[in-house]
This record gives structure tokens, sequence and C-alpha cells, in this order.
């Protein structure tokens, strides 16, 4: 079957009222494009799990503040497209941002405390109202069984699924491992910003949360100490300039002194213009 | 078949599953229980749309303020089932507090702009936000096709057709006209709060209403000199304290100098310590 592309609600409507009719289950991969590896592994961990995909391709202008790159960030339909058809996505959903906010746009889904207000909540004001606005519409537009989102944007993963738990939105939402390159660098559509000097101070990411993981299993459990570790290594590097490091619990991400339970290491550091995150996961 | 009473999301989530397997369409009438003769036109309303109607029954702490009468408001769930059951409901929704608003709870819809700044929105901060949100978890809750309000509450059914257009929430929300006394007066369970002197007084609501709706038809289209023809017939009232007393374009709510097109005329007045609102529609 070829891959449908829909470009109004209206017609993702026919669509899912057809699949449900069937009693197929959807499962729904939300990006903004450029897809690389990353979001592919999310697509076929929805094939995997779900007899119809549906991945949509939107780069929504709620979650991007007034000074981010929302302009600026990469849009390249067609390729995405052959993309999506290679790895056997159903249908992708690519509406113009008229279409998803018609005029007197003004109703927001909103999550408040510990989850929001750190990390990129805090240095992003707006960011996850935006997510979870339009994520809430497409849960709703696609009536999705399944939603597949990356562990790169944990904290965007903690608050979807706070959300859907407290509007009672009736998905199951999985977190997908990260993708990383060969050389540990996470995958993601802002990495095409990168310079090659850039590109190779950013592997200065991956090698200090691996070196942090490994400082854990030796017996480091010390939330300071692992923190010193990171930020030491970052700073070596001097194209790197630090937005934040931090070590927070997880999924609740509460500040801790030592890492019980299962713990979150997050990091947001700038490389010339670009600001790239990443992150792993410690304790259990 | 005799009335289900369900308390849980779990159960009612059960319940309707079951529904539409069948392909019934189900219709949602949200109340706070207290039920007079206006909430039973609606159950009425949604036994004529839909082949199987749910009612819910939940005092909803977040659509109060710190200084509104949450503890006091009207609480008999025995007396409203059996009116819910003499309509011919089929299920009533009665959760207690902790099983919508769990421990975490931190999602809230929202709804900005002149819809909710005016008129209640203006006087009671939160109350909308507190509406749209679990008016949104209840139509995911109970995936209803239809829901129905009451015409009383003009400025909450705008404010819920305006979010379930921005979300994509798949309902249709009808407003079902104001239901009164054989005096005039608007059915409301706050009316149960009146003193004999204070329920006579609040008589002046909808007589003031229906002057304004007379001069309307007789040609008066200035907006300030509705509002004074009101403001004094209301003031002429002893027990009558007015909050507001204004009209807007409908469903819009924006200031209008002359009526055009459809208008509202609301007015909110306090009785002793309660505080009673009452509309009516002009123009067209």
């Amino acid at each position: 079957m070829q891959m449908k592309v829909i470009k109004t609600v209206a017609e993702m409507k026919n669509f899912v009222r057809a699949v449900k009719k069937t009693g197929k289950t959807i499962g729904l991969v939300p990006t903004m494009g450029a897809l690389h590896k990353g979001h592919l592994t999310l697509m076929k961990a929805a094939k995997e799990k779900c007899d119809i995909v549906i991945a949509s391709v939107f780069v929504n202008p709620t979650q991007f503040g007034p000074n981010e790159d929302f302009a600026a960030y990469p849009r390249e339909f067609e390729s995405d497209c052959a993309k999506l058809e290679s790895v056997g996505v159903d249908a992708v959903f690519h509406p113009e941002a008229a279409e998803l906010y018609p005029s007197h746009y003004t109703a927001y889904v909103t999550v408040d405390g510990d989850i929001t207000s750190k990390l990129c909540g805090a240095r992003r004001p707006g960011h996850f109202r935006g997510v979870a606005t339009v994520v809430t519409k497409l849960f709703n537009i696609t009536e999705a069984d399944h939603a597949f989102f990356g562990q790169k944007d944990a904290q965007q993963v903690v608050i979807i699924k706070r959300f859907v738990r407290d509007l009672n939105i009736d998905v199951a939402v999985e977190m997908v491992p990260i993708v990383r390159a060969e050389n540990g660098l996470a995958l993601s559509s802002r990495n095409k910003y990168l310079s090659v000097a850039e590109k190779k101070a950013a592997l200065v990411l991956s090698a200090s949360l691996k070196a942090a993981k490994e400082a854990y299993t030796n017996g480091e459990k010390n939330v300071a100490v692992l923190k010193s570790l990171l930020t030491k290594q970052i700073q070596a590097e001097p194209l790197a300039d630090i937005d934040y490091v931090e070590v927070y619990s997880f999924p609740d991400l509460e500040e801790i002194e030592t890492v019980k339970g299962q713990a979150i290491i997050a990091l947001a550091v700038r490389f010339g213009k670009t600001r790239l995150i990443d992150n792993a996961m410690i304790g259990e």
C-alpha cells in the first residue's frame, strides 16, 4: 500500500475512522521532520507494536520561543517522505500551521510543577506548553492507541506521560532509547547546524555521559561529585558552552543528593549557536 | 435497564467500550449535582439525540476559588440518582476527587483571550481553567459523541466550544435554553441558598432581562442605553448588589457599542451571600 500524505484534519479523521472500523490499532510518531535514523527507529518500534502507523511532520510554532530557531528549523518534506515510506509508514500527516492553529486560537494544555520548571522547561519558557498542546491535538486527531517518543527528549516524554494520565487520554506512551552515531553523538535534526569543528567538539556530550555512568557503576552515588566530573570534562572542550548539567530522580525530576532508584543525567550545551541536549539513565 | 452508578475511571472505560462496540452513540451531561429541572431538561435533550446517556455528578474542586462555596455547595447524591433514573439516564459517573485528581496532578486546559477575560472569567480567577480541565477529562473518559450544557452558563458553553475546536476533541457541544420557574427565576442549584426575601428580590434578574429585550425589540440598539436600563431596574431592588451588567457580541464576547448580529445580555448579581447569574440573547 502506498503511503498516504494527509494535509487536513478532516481527511485524517476519515482515514482514522476507516482504520478503526476494521479493528486495527494505530501507532503515532509525532516529528518535526528533518528525519534521521533516530526517528526511523521510532517508526520501526511503532510498526512492531501497531497495525497502522501514522507519522506527523509538523514544525510546531507554539513550542518555539521568540528568539529560537523556528524559521531556520530544517524543512525537507520530500526526502522525509521517502524515508517514511522506506520503513513502511502508512500515512504522514503534514498540515499547514493554520490548519492546526486557526483564527482566534486560544486553548492550551499546560503542565505545572517540578517536571516542567527544570532543565529545558526553565530555559525555554512556553516550550512545553506548545509541545503538550500540539501532542494533545495529534492524539485527538489520530485517535492513536500507542505513541512513540525518543528518550533524547526525556523531559518531554515525562511531561507527555503526565498530561496523558492527568487528562485521561486513552493512549499508551512509549519511550524509545536514544540512537547515536558510531562516534557516540546522539542523532538530532539540529546536528545539521554544526560546523565540522563543532561536530567534533559535541562528542564531549556522549563521552562525559559515558564517564559519569562508569563512575556511578564504580560506586560514585554522590550527585555533586557526578555533576562536577561532567562539568569539568565538558568545560575542557573549548567550543562547549554549558547551559545545564543536572542529575535528577526519574521520572519525577526531583532534586537528589545521592542516587537511589532511577535517575537521569541531563545535559544541554551550546556549540556556537547550536544548543544540543543529551542524557543517560542511571540506577534502577 | 437499571441505571448504573460508576465511581472509577476504569469502570467507566469498560462501560464505554462495551457501548462503543455496539455502535451506539453516547451523550454526556456533566453536572455538579443538586439537580433541578434545568438539569433534567439537559438529560432529556441527550436522550432524544443519543442512544446512551451518561450524567456526571461531581463537585469539581478546581473550578472553585479559595473564597468560594466549594465546601457549602449542595450535595444530595441519592435524590439526584432518583431524578436521573426517572428520566432514563443510563449511567451516572460519581467519582471521588482523588479519582480525577490523583497525587502529583499538574495538567490543565487553559483558554485565553476575550472569551475568558470578561464576565465570570474576570471575577473568578482560575474558574474556567478548572471547568475546561474537568470537562476535557470527562470527554476523554466517556468518549461522548454529544455533550449538553445549559445556556444559563453561556460563557462556559462558549469556552467549551472553543477548546473543543482548538484541541480537536471529537464531540458535538449542544447549548440548551435556560429553564425558568413560573415566576421567571432561572433554575440554579444556588437558589437553595436564598432566603424567602432574597428569592423574591432575585426576580429582578429575569424581569430586567425581559424589559431590556423589549426595549431592543422596540428599536433600542445602543448598548450604553440598554445597560443603563438594566442597571437602574436592578439597583431599584434594595437586596440586589450588582457584580456585572454587560452586553457583548455572541459568541465572541467582544465589546460592542451597537447591537448588530447576535449579542448576549449577561448579569451577575448578589443577593445576600449568594451570587446569581442570568442572561438573554438578542439580535441574530
